[in-house]
């Protein structure tokens, strides 16, 4: 009998059990090919189908038109935050919007290599909200404007998207990729650790669009070069293989889940769920994000007190409800529904939430 | 009944057969915890523990002093070719023996950020040697010496390291790391992909010496600076959780057979049985490296005609026998035998080729 709990972790996070089990099923033989995919080599034919899978897959999902590449990048969202600004600063400046952790750093490995224009920052407001669209102010002859459009230790989303003219806009997309309809086009580049909502730890998913693609700067060792991943189909050297697989299985799991509108609709009744529940008990459990910004992905609240926090975390989990502590930067309750996480474990936990106020 | 065949792949290669057994048992419900290791959190304690594992067992089977640092970095060895002069070079000279293919890449990567001196190269004699101790030169005030002790592609093997006096020697492991004893003391620092004698795709192992690290550029992105893996248990960012997962099961499995002391013995058994097979027909089957430097890890060979190849390669598929095709950059078969092929895979091979000599 298989042990599982509800999983509500920030990244690594809950993957599909029915990808799980795929997984497991094959493990010791990939497609009767007499191996395991994790002893496959990436140039044998069937690795190679799960690439062209996982790269048509993230183009139909997302609607991609054929101007955009797919990338599969070894390692995760933070060496990104390094390769755009080595990409794509070109001696101009780049411009960073500040509403988290992630985004800050994503904005400080900028500063390591490029001049660093700040073009909004919630640091003061203890990154409780993203910006009005007002607030934004960038030059126009900036090389790109990056934001974070989902921040992950604070809880908060853009529900709206800035209007950048010829300013190419770039998105760290990690914790709330593939959760959503959003309009692609709007962006030059995309890019998301996969631990979140598509896959394990291991790859980073990078959306490029062509005529952005070619600005990249050219004296960069050929592996930090993103044309380097475009023309090879992320094959010049050795991807990280087991982590493609899981991503293409996830992207099939959400496809059949009717795409992104489909996840959308089930996160949409989750995050009312939940923020219902907090909500109607507004002075007892308190939502830490500004309202208009609060995120479908990550839902952080605050208790009245420490230690009421340390019990809820500690009765959530004797009641199998786990990985709901707060960042360690900011305290608190932090609950991360991803995709994998389904409607039905919202309800046990609003349940589990509204008992707790009760008792405590 | 799972259907396992007998996998000479170079990488992603073959893993022990125990380790993916421990790994699908577990696979849905990591030790109990209600979750998958893909699931799991690299701030888990649960992972805490695998990756301090891990890290002990690459101190205990190398024989690594406490001056050592044990860091796995997301990505390949590829990135390292980079990162490697991006954090040493310093604007000194940087020094490389050129001996094969991928030797030859991270030369080329440290020419993009460096200024690189040609210590040695074999490439005017197709790389079927490795210098003798004297041919390499190099200037006494380099920042380092490189040298790529296997090259998997070429079939050719380091038996001799140089004594390179206060210039640190640096060395791309990837392809025999873990296989043999070596004085690991020579090097200041040591990388390698895991996917052929360490685990899956995905992670590269480097260790690092302490006076060596402190030499490290300050200036770089942090997520590109060594030290900030060396200071954080390399946890500062998400790691390939999975990926380290199954090395630290790969790293247990060596410890089984004996450390590197016990599979050095299997290994040398291994190829006497194979270079043995090969020599016992040299006209038929010709051994494709120098004599002086055939690599134990992967063994190259020549039939008489590309014909003969290809009837090989299909006929040793249809015995179960795959990954045996030459890199397509040099043709011909090529045998890889890391540590998780067994003795007794190179018993089946060596009885296939001396059928296949009979009839062909």
């Amino acid at each position: 009998m298989v042990n599982r709990k509800v999983n509500f972790n920030p990244g690594p996070a809950a993957i599909p059990l029915e990808v799980l089990k795929i997984a497991q099923e094959e493990l010791l033989d990939f497609q009767n090919s007499g191996m395991s995919i994790l002893e496959t080599s990436h140039r044998a034919k069937e690795f190679e189908a799960v690439n062209d899978a996982a790269i048509a897959l993230v183009h139909e999902l997302f609607g991609l038109g054929s101007d955009y590449h797919v990338l599969f990048v070894g390692g995760g969202a933070s060496m990104q935050f390094a390769l755009v600004p080595m990409n794509f600063a070109n001696d101009q400046t780049v411009a960073y919007i500040d509403t988290g952790e992630f985004a800050n750093k994503a904005m400080k490995e900028a500063q390591a290599v490029a001049k660093v224009h700040v073009a909004f920052s919630s640091k003061e407001e203890k990154y409780r909200r993203v910006p009005k669209m007002n607030e934004i102010k960038f030059p126009q002859d900036a090389a790109y404007l990056h934001l974070c459009t989902n921040n992950t230790i604070e809880g908060t989303q853009f529900w709206e998207l800035p209007d950048t003219g010829n300013v190419p806009l770039i998105a760290d997309m990690s914790s709330d990729i593939a959760s959503r309809r959003i309009d692609f086009k709007k962006f030059s580049l995309i890019y998301a650790g996969a631990q979140k909502n598509l896959g394990p730890a291991g790859v980073a998913l990078v959306i490029v669009r062509d005529d952005f693609l070619a600005k990249a700067k050219k004296t960069l060792p050929v592996i930090m070069n993103y044309k380097t991943y475009a023309d090879n189909k992320s094959l010049y050297n050795t991807p990280p293989v087991f982590a493609v697989y899981i991503m293409k299985l996830v992207l099939e799991w959400i496809k059949g889940k009717g795409g992104l509108a489909g996840v959308e609709k089930i996160n949409e009744a989750k995050k009312n769920l939940l923020y219902g529940a907090i909500d109607a008990n507004a002075d007892y459990y308190k939502g830490a994000a500004d309202k208009a910004c609060r995120s479908w992905m990550n839902v952080t609240l605050r208790l009245p007190t420490e230690e009421l926090e340390n019990k809820f975390i500690a009765d959530a989990k004797s009641e199998g409800l786990l990985g709901i502590k707060g960042h360690r930067s900011v305290g608190g309750i932090r609950v991360s529904m991803y995709n994998a996480v389904s409607l039905e474990a919202i309800r046990v936990l609003t349940d589990f939430m509204k008992q707790f106020h009760k008792k405590n």
